[in-house]
């Protein structure tokens, strides 16, 4: 193209419709003429005035868009003769003059090759687009978190905040939120620590990813239950570790002789309130892994899932005040008792581990929201959390019956409810020869979440078949409604 | 011990000063008693009445406690005989009877050993528990943000929200948030993208932690500049990956022939503004680095690191605008032009890899905080972010003006200093012969964040000598002298 032919090709070309200044656009085509080829080493950009006035834009946009491309070095103004396209093809290893060979090799996208762990994890993805409503599990009801009680707090922090809560977190948190959580933890969950083994996280996928990495390499073996939360081993899948699924029975994790003598390195439990089973480990059977734990020289991760919604029963002191915190990694959350986009939750570390924990979690997360720690301290020690976990306990015990009523009314005692009076959810258990991925999938599209038991187990042969019905998120009044709906589903399954 | 000694025990040990509920003090020290074989099995409790009155506590209490106890299985009730200490030996492999050996376990505190990984990241920590003032690098200065504006359009959001803002966020983030990026990118930054190539993040660490995972397996080679941030190293050591640091020379990154011949799956590089050298990667090097990745298939990730701040110059497009986003993952944040607690930031990744990449994302981190996106939706598209930019580069231009100054004031030519005009510090380079680890140490000792340039460096025998200096977070007023402080250290270094 000649100064004429550019000048008519950018008239054809710019957009006026299009967002953005027009600076960003002329600088674009021309730097698309050059390296394309279609302006060759030498050719004569037309005149700044001429151009100007041709495209009906200001001069100086012009000017500033061949001072930025003279700037790159795609352009050389010589005064008094003009500006003229500069020869970039030493700059290129292809030859760009003939057939627009890197205009080509641009346009050809690249494979996309993704690493054996990334595969794995998009193989069994397991995060909802939708988070609300019948009967999606493992969510609390978000429309009853005292908003304005935060609110109040919030706009004290934020009427004349110190500038240092501004800044990266140090190591493990805010202290101040740190020391109200160790004083928390030790009369709720019966937890044995002091403030420097509690380090502010923001749920159990980050305790569990510097856990991992601090103490696994990758091939290590991790043992988590079976069946289990799929997010978890997603997370180990993605840092090359071998995930090692130990069956549960009633009392928690099994693991068999076999299964002892090779020792993991971390074992992942849920014993509060196995997920999504629902039984809660026994005493036997958390003093057996405690020694085993002792013996084998492997760290314990204890997921207190939903530990503060039970129902009838007092909570179980936390498996780590058991151990007096020597070898179980203890983590908890917010997330779960106010909302899950609070992403506020904790660990409690082993002495001998915690400022190495501390350090790698800031190292690798780069920690802030100091603003949001200290507006939760002061939500935790006013008492708000007590108060919104005891009055949504009655909530829950309430969508937990008309639940459970609805189940009964309807199948009488010809499927079996499995967990314990806690938590969020219950197992709807289902015949072996009814394929719960199915129901599932036809509950989705009569607008019901339910997901199949099989789906949390990592071996399929060990699956049992069932639907994890959660009652957090959705109102008591509409949980008969919805359950007839999905009974429908469930019954032309049956059948 | 009997009925009468365990009473006088526990009246030895109760201790009314120490916080919490009596009730979870009394449960664990008869929990202790019994697992550490003080009370063997079948030893009497005394009688809840005697034992409330003996403690001076209410009966309820103890009854209580002994239920919890019952429940979980340490003790029995015989009615009209009383509470009695169960058998769990049965439970233990090791006999607690006779030396009180699981006690003695118990106490031995288990062996630290970290994975590989962890144990290199230990090795070479680099978050500073400071995070403001003279010249602490790569922080802005968070007492401008404008608290204010902010404030006002966060207590909008929270007065009545939608209760969907409280639960997770989907993958790639709040739409809205993700649109008004596409835009913002596209104009201040030449990126060319829609929305759903946006992915919402965290920061840098987030991109690079998930386009690892997502792309490499363990022990694939990344590509990282020599010298760069440590951050990034730290955390693809911890994905048990081979980093491999590139020398950069004028330019920006410079493999040489026998690097190119082992491709790297990834490349991360710092085009905008080289950290911590502060060069900008020119055109030609910009366009051989695209190629050689388009032919040996590996992907670029676009670190824009404080692009915001130039000075006298507008800034370079995006590298990633050259390729239109073909193979470069562009990543930028909020954390250093507004707040670095603020933890907002965002990457632009191929289409190709879009949906994987929030996907992975979303699986791996869980992520919520979407009333914060919302709030800063409109924070951005109302201009606030444009505008505290553009004030922020008059302040950090006479930050950096007070600073030259200063440096060249007292050493006149003879300490070269290096960097292009932007971002938020500047290196002062030292002679060979000096430690610059030493002048960094003895700096903190006088109450100056210097940080060495040599611990940037991968190779210790690449390693240039030299001071980061940033001057992002110090007021102009106070840089002459924070840096006659500084330069007394210098100065006996240098001598």
């Amino acid at each position: 193209m000649d100064s004429q032919a550019i000048s008519e090709w950018l008239q054809l070309k710019m957009d006026r419709r299009e967002e953005g200044p027009l600076y960003a656009q002329l600088y674009r085509l021309l730097q698309h003429a050059i390296l394309s080829g279609h302006c060759p080493p030498g050719t004569r950009l037309p005149p700044s005035r001429q151009l100007a006035q041709e495209l009906n834009i200001a001069r100086n946009t012009v000017i500033q868009v061949y001072e930025q491309l003279t700037l790159e070095g795609y352009v050389s103004s010589e005064v008094g003769r003009g500006t003229f396209v500069a020869d970039i093809s030493h700059d290129l290893a292809l030859p760009i003059d003939k057939e627009s060979a890197l205009s080509e090799v641009v346009r050809s996208a690249p494979p996309v090759r993704l690493s054996a762990a990334g595969e794995r994890v998009m193989a069994s993805l397991g995060h909802a687009e939708r988070q609300m409503g019948a009967f999606m599990p493992g969510v609390p009801d978000v429309s009853e978190f005292p908003v304005k009680q935060w609110a109040r707090i919030q706009n004290r922090h934020w009427r004349d905040p110190d500038p240092v809560l501004f800044t990266y977190a140090p190591a493990g948190g805010l202290p101040a939120l740190r020391e109200a959580l160790a004083g928390y933890l030790g009369n709720s969950r019966s937890v044995v620590c002091d403030s420097r083994q509690v380090i502010v996280t923001s749920g159990i996928h980050q305790v569990i990813d510097v856990a991992a990495r601090l103490l696994c390499n990758p091939g290590d073996r991790v043992w988590i239950e079976e069946p289990s939360y799929w997010g978890i081993r997603n997370l180990l899948l993605s840092l090359g570790i071998e995930v090692v699924a130990i069956p549960v029975d009633s009392e928690g994790i099994n693991p068999s002789a076999a299964d002892m003598e090779n020792p993991p390195r971390l074992i992942v439990v849920t014993p509060s309130h196995q997920y999504p089973l629902g039984m809660v480990m026994s005493l036997s059977r958390r003093l057996k892994l405690l020694e085993y734990a002792r013996l084998s020289g492997c760290w314990i991760l204890e997921d207190d899932y939903d530990s503060d919604f039970r129902y009838g029963s007092r909570p179980l002191p936390s498996l780590q005040g058991l151990d007096e915190g020597r070898q179980v990694i203890y983590a908890g959350s917010f997330n779960k008792t106010l909302f899950p986009g609070l992403r506020l939750g904790y660990a409690v570390v082993p002495g001998a581990l915690a400022s190495q924990f501390g350090s790698l979690t800031a190292e690798l997360f780069r920690e802030g929201q100091l603003l949001l720690q200290s507006i939760m301290t002061d939500f935790l020690t006013q008492g708000h959390v007590g108060s919104h976990i005891r009055r949504m306990r009655n909530v829950y015990a309430a969508r937990r019956g008309a639940l459970l009523q609805a189940i009964h009314g309807h199948y009488g005692d010809t499927l079996p409810v499995i967990g314990d009076k806690a938590g969020l959810h219950v197992v709807l258990g289902l015949p072996e020869h009814v394929d719960d991925m199915a129901v599932s999938a036809d509950a989705a599209k009569a607008g019901i979440m339910a997901r199949a038991l099989s789906n949390y187990y990592v071996n399929a042969d060990d699956a049992k078949k069932g639907l994890v019905l959660g009652y957090g998120c959705v109102r008591e009044s509409l949980i008969p409604r919805s359950f007839a709906t999905l009974a429908k589903v469930v019954d032309h399954h049956l059948a």
